[in-house]
């Protein structure tokens, strides 16, 4: 059988009358207001069906999957072994060797004393442990949280003059961030994160990283003279330099997850040996010795900072949950299990409201650290258990130890960690695919260096949206062509093969049609006809009879797209041709059907199920009427 | 030849590779990136084409061309005729005598002297005949923007208190009103309207109909007990009453044209002749005859009140455009004539910023008086002209007779005109078709009443973008089957005889893929892909062995959107499916290309033209595959 004969019988009248009865457009099943608004709510906030395990199981079984739903402790407890307690003791010491460092440096780029670094590294990884459902997520305070805590607060309140007060609004800032993200899970708001895009993040955290670097850097720079004496600098950053690299490689891992502990050791032993603080090196000083002191004493929920702390935990809320989000999937996603976004959402937040009443600012899952932990072998979330139990030595035993800390190597943590934050390949890819992504990460990166940390985030996610919105105002209308030989119609722009159909202009449209674009598709939709006739003019070839628009790829529609289509419809009939209307979706459909009392629209011989059946039917009609003419 | 026959061939694997062959998946054809930007950029700021005429014109013929698309007047002036003149002196004297006194009321509805109504009817209508390109169009002070300048001034100046202020503020605030206009119109940017869909617009204009009548009440029933010993409030309340009535019914729109004009002759003279202004009716007073006097330099560029102006001016400049343009688009497309978008700004733009220089305040095309216009039969601008000649007249000679028109019955013409704007059929229509754009309708209504007039629109064009973007994040996914005996394949829950086909899982994605929603699709096609194994299990049929993912519909992807295919292919290979695309645009082929060095998503083994032929192809591999083990 030869296919392009197959295909030449498909344009015959008779054969196609007879297809025609076969498959005739059907409206959807009816569904009541209700059922339709029960739907639409559960694609919205359960597209996960998270309740779907529940689902024709006994009673004490649902409790049990309830009780395991909550605390996924529950789950993985009891099959919990010795060989995994090794992996994860060995992962935990390692991630604990980053965390007592970083905390101390994260902390002081938040503005706030050092010991609340350790506190936050020991009171949130325990929660996150019963609550929390990712197994390699290593949690405590992270850079960019830390580093937009500290500069939103700082514009009302002076840490340095006022530093009790300082303290009361981050514990504060960290109740209401924590509120916002456990919300955010419990009304299934989650997608709202997802309007942080990648392009927008990796623009974000490079200016980040840009800002906090210089801030450090001023105050390394300012001792400049001296160290080149002592010989630190160059040395740190060297020892830097190979961390950052080494957190790219698994194999060289163990350098980089050790490097902050060495250099904190060593920098301290120099320090101690030489007596340097009294030449002018600033250290960390005397630090109190125990456990996190209870904190929600502390927290002020009235007077004039009410606004102030509301806006920073808002901000840092979503950009810590974002990246603890992010940091699960990856992982998640590299070990083949999964995480549930909502319920992540409520474990970080409500370990960061058990945190601020336990003298800890915002923490989230960090992402060098969660790598060191699933590269030291990580199991399960008892890494973090183990982690926290080090830091809890650490607080009760080792204070004095880092008395002699000097700033300067928590400056150099900071710079080191948060310098891998800049991600120039993934901006390149950024570049190659897609130029405007491109621009809203530009937007991002100069917004936080040259704006400031919030507004440059908010103005990155304003172009986004813009940007969207504005694809949504004008949808793409693509002139289809018939494939020779074929029954398929394809963009007649892209498949030069595909020819014109005389009297027929073929049209589909690529996106739901709603308020923001009928006045675009109006105009767009006569441009097309003027252009046709135009053409046809110079050519010589028969009249425009029939507007075909190929409805498959509008999902939805609304009130003023339903007037678009009746008003084409009329317009139309006036020019002597008429309106077809192909493969409606089913929503689509009804809504017209609804509109459509007079029965003008949706009568039978304009609307089919596939642009080649309506052209087989259309032409042979026409065909039929020419030669009742003759 | 059987239609049935002819499809049970295009499963023969033999046959398929013939077809194949013929339609390969083509890539779209090389444009640069400065090429798309082009037609990006044309698609977005010039849809309608404006230069299209001017292409291969001689010179000299290009300049009148382009004189005539500055100055509409220039291309139907040399055509006017005696005949024209004669529609035009009777429907432009009709119009004067509704301008003259809605004139009057409108401008007492924003705090503003009576006389400034009038002199808002004498410049504007002249600059909008020279500039506009409606033939219907009649221009003057509107209730609408009327209100929303007078309340949103109000709330910081007192119109009584400091009348001269409140005036330059006014003044001011036009200026920036048509500067906004104007701006829109060159930007090109007037889709920023259409944000305005046709649900919030009626929500919006019945409650600020309802906000501006309850004011007009409380001032006429302050004088209830004198009027109904007058009899005047019965008998204009039923005159106004049937004058709504009759703006429906085009025969009867004499009485509605005239009803004003009337009330205000007949109460002034009962004024007059009863001298009723010593028994407690409040009149209008002497008013200075005269025309506009110059007013640039009452214009406030500096000093505390210039935020108040920019904002007022904002959204009285939109909402009075919106008005405009909806009103010129109307009678256009009852008149088949094209009226331009931008160029309608440009031109009342222009118009009120002259406007703001002679003594007017806002003005546009206002519907009720465009309608008698229209009904009168209004053949071109002219009939502006002869409305302002007419309203000049009255300024020069005619202003002591307005000395003892009553305030009360200036009450009574702005409630019969906005109780006008109440369009309960309209609502009921959009609460048939659409239930979520009702309750955008209804946000509108309740938030002008119960929040603040400009605060409850923000608050509805706010709840319609939030579903857009809603909608943007939820896309839909549709499973598709196949029709028996056909190679369609359609949505499997709305046609009822679509098929599966064991061992494929086909799936369409309804929407562009973004940031805002690789989250949510990749959750949905994974729970797609376990229901559909969960259904396996029980029925006991063959594996899950290949993904289509049919991409028809989407029109566009970013970078998050290469991602989430990668991703995707990569977790189905670990499961060991395979994921199939079928049919993806230009743009979206173009882009997954560069992203895919390795050939692994774009191989020509998972890429089809149609659904049909990806599956005639792949199970005849499987076929062959599975013979040769055997």
């Amino acid at each position: 059988m030869d296919p392009a004969q197959s295909n030449v019988v498909s344009l015959d009248p008779q054969r196609v009358e007879i297809a025609m009865e076969v498959h005739k457009l059907a409206p959807p099943p009816p569904k009541t207001t209700l059922q339709k608004l029960k739907s639409r709510l559960k694609e919205t906030f359960f597209p996960d069906d998270p309740l779907r395990q529940f689902k024709g199981q006994p009673l004490k079984k649902k409790w049990i999957l309830g009780a395991q739903y909550i605390f996924p402790i529950l789950q993985w407890g009891p099959n919990y072994s010795l060989k995994l307690l090794k992996s994860d003791i060995v992962s935990g010491l390692t991630i604990a060797s980053l965390a007592i460092p970083q905390g101390i440096s994260y902390a002081k780029l938040a503005n706030l004393p050092p010991i609340v670094g350790l506190y936050s590294s020991f009171v949130p990884p325990l929660v996150y442990a019963v609550l929390g459902s990712s197994r390699d997520l290593a949690v405590g305070p992270v850079s960019i949280a830390s580093l937009i805590l500290g500069s939103m607060l700082r514009k009302e309140v002076s840490p340095t003059k006022e530093p009790l007060l300082f303290l009361q609004l981050a514990f504060t800032s960290t109740f209401f961030a924590g509120l916002v993200q456990a919300s955010l899970g419990i009304l299934r708001l989650g997608f709202i994160i997802d309007f942080l895009s990648k392009a927008t993040l990796i623009g974000f955290m490079a200016g980040a990283a840009i800002i906090v670097s210089l801030q450090q850097l001023k105050s390394l720079l300012g001792i400049v003279h001296f160290t080149t004496q002592m010989g630190l600098v160059p040395v740190l950053s060297s020892v830097f330099h190979n961390t950052n690299e080494s957190l790219r490689k698994p194999k060289l891992f163990w350098v980089s997850a050790g490097a902050p502990l060495v250099s904190v050791i060593l920098s301290t032993l120099l320090v101690f040996a030489f007596k340097a603080q009294n030449h002018g090196i600033s250290i960390i000083g005397k630090l109190q010795e125990g456990l996190n002191p209870l904190s929600w004493n502390m927290l002020h929920f009235h007077g004039g900072y009410l606004g102030l702390v509301m806006k920073t935990g808002l901000v840092t809320g979503i950009i810590s949950l974002t990246e603890g989000i992010a940091v699960g999937r990856t992982f998640a996603a590299l070990n083949d299990y999964q995480v549930d976004g909502n319920k992540e959402m409520m474990a970080i937040g409500l370990m960061n409201m058990v945190g601020s009443c336990t003298s800890c600012y915002i923490t989230t899952g960090a992402f060098s650290r969660s790598a060191v932990n699933h590269n030291a072998g990580a199991k399960t979330a008892v890494s973090n258990i183990v982690m926290a139990v080090t830091v809890m030595v650490t607080l009760l035993f080792l204070m004095p130890l880092f008395q002699y800390t000097p700033n300067l190597v928590l400056g150099a943590i900071i710079i080191s960690a948060v310098v891998g934050l800049i991600d120039v390949p993934a901006a390149y890819l950024i570049w190659k695919i897609d130029k405007f992504d491109f621009f809203v990460m530009l937007c991002a990166f100069f917004g936080v260096i040259f704006i400031s940390v919030q507004n440059g985030l908010a103005f990155a996610v304003g172009i986004s949206i813009v940007k969207i919105l504005l694809q949504m105002t004008r949808p793409k209308t693509v002139m289809l062509g018939n494939i020779p030989g074929t029954d398929i119609y394809r963009n007649l722009h892209h498949y030069k093969e595909a020819k014109r159909i005389p009297g027929f202009l073929i049209l589909s449209i690529e996106a739901s049609i709603n308020f923001a674009n009928t006045t675009y598709l109006n105009e767009r939709i006569s441009r097309w006809i003027q252009e046709y006739e135009a053409e046809e003019e110079v050519s010589k070839q028969s009249n425009l009879l029939f507007v075909i628009l190929n409805m498959s790829a509008v999902s939805s529609i609304d009130t003023s797209g339903v007037s678009l289509i009746k008003d084409l419809k009329k317009t139309m009939e006036k020019q002597g041709m008429e309106l077809v209307l192909v493969n409606p979706v089913g929503e689509v459909m009804e809504k017209l059907q609804r509109a459509d009392q007079a029965h003008e629209i949706m009568k039978a011989d304009c609307l089919y199920l596939t642009v080649g059946e309506a052209v087989a039917s259309l032409s042979s009609t026409v065909k039929a009427q020419t030669s009742n003419h003759v």
